[in-house]
C-alpha cells in the first residue's frame, strides 16, 4: 500500500485545550461553585492547571491507563481533570453522583479507580463508601485549604494544594490515538452498569461532529450553558468539542434549578444551552412562575434537547417564550455519545 | 496501554460518497458540461457511477496504490472519478492543465500514471503529449459514444462505455485510512513540480474541518458553487466536504468567464460560492458592465476567496453589490489544502 501522510499526528484530547490555549487564551470559562460564587478563568488558565494537575498526578505514581475516578458537578475543576487525567495517558472515570450508592461501590471496584476526585457536596457520600473502596489510593476534595471538610475520609488531600506544588511546565506525552481515554458507567443496561471506555480518537472525531453545521454546530461565537452533566457521557463531548473552537462556557456546578439556570442564561449572555427535558422543565415552570420575559432578557438562540424526548410543549414554549430553537438530539452512551442532531433544513423551516 | 475502541473504522473517503448516498440520496450535484448543456444527478448517482467505475478499473487490471491521472474541469464525472478512482483504493492525479506541457509530461512519467482520464477540451493537448507518456497504458475521454473526438490517440476509450458494461454492486475495499488517496504537483516551488501525497485519512479530517461552523461551515442548507478546480488542490476538498454533509454542488465545467458563472449563481439559486480573485474579477466586471442588480436576483450569501489576497474592493463590491460575505482563506497543497478561515466574531462584526 502507498502511504500518505499528510498532516500526519495522533488525534489527542491534549491538543484540543492546547489549541485553545494557544488560539482562544483568553475566552472564559464561568463556573458556579460548590463553595458558592462564581468562578472564571479561561483556556489558558485550564491548560496551565491541567499540566500542573498531570505532572500531580505523575507525582504520586499514576501510570498511563489507570483510573482516575470523579465524582463532581460541571465546574473549572472537572474540566482540568478532564484535560489533565486524559491527557496523561490515565483514564478518567466520571461517576454518576445519582446512581445507588452501592452501585458507585460496584464500579469503582470494578474499573478499579486508583484516584477519586469529587465534590464538596459528596463529602458525605465518600465518607460512607471510602472503607470499601479497596483499589483507591487517596480522595481528593476539589477544593483548596480553606473549603476543606472536617470528615473522616482517611488520607483525605486538598485539590488546590495538588496544584500549589507543581510547575506548569509539561510536555502532553504523544502516544496513539485509540489509546483510552475516559470511562463511564451506563445503567442502561440489565445487572450491574457497564463500562464504556473512550478513546483519544473517538473523543476527537466527535468534537469535529460538534463543531460541524449540521451537528451541534457549536463555534467561537457561541457562549454554551453545559447544563448536561459531565459526570455523563462526557456531558455530550462538549468540554472536548468547546476548547476545539474556543466556545465560551458556562457550568452551572451543583444548582440546576429554574432560578439559578435562569440567571446564568441572562447574566452570562448564553446563547446556545444544552439539557435534559427534566430541567428545562423547572426552568419553564420559574419563568411562567414569575412572569419573566426571556425573550427580552436574554440571548439564547439554540437550546439543545437529549436523553429523553422533549414534549412538543417544551419546543413550542421554548421558541415562542424565549425566541430560541430547539435542537433536539439522540445518542448512546458508546456512541461518543451524540447520534443524530435534528436541525431544520431551510426548505423544512417556517419562518 | 489501555486501548478505546470507540467507533473504531478507518476514516476512508469512500465513506463520505456512501453516506452522502444514503443520507443525501436526492441532492443534485449540477455540472455544465463540456458538451454544452447544464447535467443533473444526485449524490446516489454518483456513488453507483463511482461504483461502476471501481469495478471498471478493477476489471482493467488497476492495482491498489496505482496512479489514475485527470486533466479535467469541474464536473460530475470527475467526482465519480474522486470517489471511484479513491475509493478502490488506487490514487487519483489530477493535474492542472494550465501547466506548460512540458511540466505535464514530466509529472505524468514522473507519477508513474496508469490511465489518463480526461475532457473533451484537452483533446488536444493529450494528442500532442500521447506519445511521450510512457507509463500511461490507456487514455480515456470522459463523455459518451456520440460526443467521442476522431483524434489520433492510440486506442482511445470512452467513459461511457467503461461503465456501461459494469453493475453497480460493488463493496469497497476497506483498509488503513494512512492509505494514500490523491495526488497532485505543485508548482509553487523551483524546479520541476512537486508531487504532495493526500490519504483517506487526511481528507476525511480536512472535511470535518470544512463542515465546521468555524470552518467553511459548509452544511446541507447549501448549494455550493466550486468555482475552484478539481485539478488544483481537491478543489479545496469540497467535493469530499459536499458528500460529507450533503451540500448541493453546482460544478461550473469549462466556462469560468462572467456571463456563465453569474447565469449559475442566478439560476442555481447558489449560497456558497468559492474560487480565487481572478474569477469573481471577471464575474464583478460582468455584473458592471451590464448592471446587474446581484442583491436582487441572487441568494448568494456567502463568497470563500483563497489562492491570492483579495483586493479589499473586491470584499467591498460582493458586499454591496452582493450582499454576500466574503470568507478569506489561506492553505498550501500540502495542507489538505485549507489552513485558516477568515469568520467574523460576533463582537467583530459591524452589522
Amino acid at each position: 500500500m502507498l502511504k500518505g501522510l499528510m498532516q500526519d499526528r495522533p488525534l489527542l484530547i491534549s491538543s484540543l485545550i492546547e489549541h485553545a490555549a494557544r488560539c482562544h487564551p483568553q475566552v472564559e470559562i464561568v463556573s458556579r461553585t460548590c463553595e458558592g460564587p462564581l468562578h472564571r478563568c479561561t483556556y489558558a488558565e485550564v491548560h496551565r492547571r491541567a499540566k500542573q494537575l498531570a505532572r500531580a498526578l505523575t507525582a504520586v505514581g499514576v501510570a498511563p491507563g489507570e483510573r482516575i475516578a470523579t465524582l463532581a458537578w460541571n465546574g473549572y475543576r472537572h474540566l482540568e481533570l478532564y484535560y489533565g487525567v486524559s491527557g496523561m495517558g490515565a483514564v478518567l472515570h466520571t461517576i454518576n453522583p445519582r446512581l445507588f450508592p452501592e452501585q458507585i461501590e460496584y464500579i469503582v471496584n470494578h474499573a478499579e479507580d486508583q484516584f477519586l476526585f469529587f465534590d464538596l457536596s459528596f463529602v458525605p457520600l465518600v465518607e460512607s463508601l471510602a472503607s470499601r473502596l479497596s483499589t483507591v489510593r487517596a480522595f481528593v476534595v476539589m477544593t483548596d485549604r480553606a473549603h476543606m471538610p472536617a470528615c473522616d475520609i482517611p488520607g483525605l488531600l486538598c485539590y488546590e494544594d495538588l496544584l500549589a506544588v507543581q510547575a506548569s511546565d509539561y510536555d502532553w506525552p504523544q502516544f496513539d490515538e485509540t489509546t483510552a481515554s475516559s470511562l463511564c458507567y451506563t445503567s442502561g443496561t440489565t445487572g450491574n452498569p457497564k463500562g464504556v471506555l473512550y478513546s483519544h480518537r473517538s473523543s476527537v472525531l466527535h468534537s469535529w461532529a460538534a463543531c460541524a453545521v449540521d451537528g451541534l454546530a457549536l463555534g467561537a461565537n457561541e457562549t454554551a450553558l453545559l447544563v448536561v452533566p459531565m459526570f455523563h457521557v462526557n456531558a455530550w463531548g462538549m468540554p472536548y468539542a468547546g476548547a476545539m473552537c474556543g466556545a465560551r462556557l458556562v457550568l452551572p456546578g451543583p444548582a440546576l434549578d429554574g432560578a439559578s439556570i435562569y440567571s446564568l442564561l441572562r447574566d452570562e449572555k448564553v446563547t446556545l444551552a444544552l439539557g435534559v427535558p427534566t430541567v428545562w422543565l423547572m426552568l419553564l415552570q420559574h419563568v411562567a412562575a414569575n412572569g419573566l420575559q426571556p425573550a427580552e432578557e436574554l440571548c439564547l438562540r439554540r437550546v439543545v434537547i437529549g436523553g429523553s424526548s422533549a414534549p412538543r410543549a417544551m419546543s413550542e414554549a421554548f421558541a415562542t417564550t424565549f425566541g430560541a430553537f430547539v435542537v433536539h438530539a439522540w445518542g448512546m452512551t458508546e456512541m461518543s455519545p451524540v447520534g443524530t442532531v435534528c436541525n431544520l433544513l431551510d426548505r423544512k423551516s417556517v419562518v
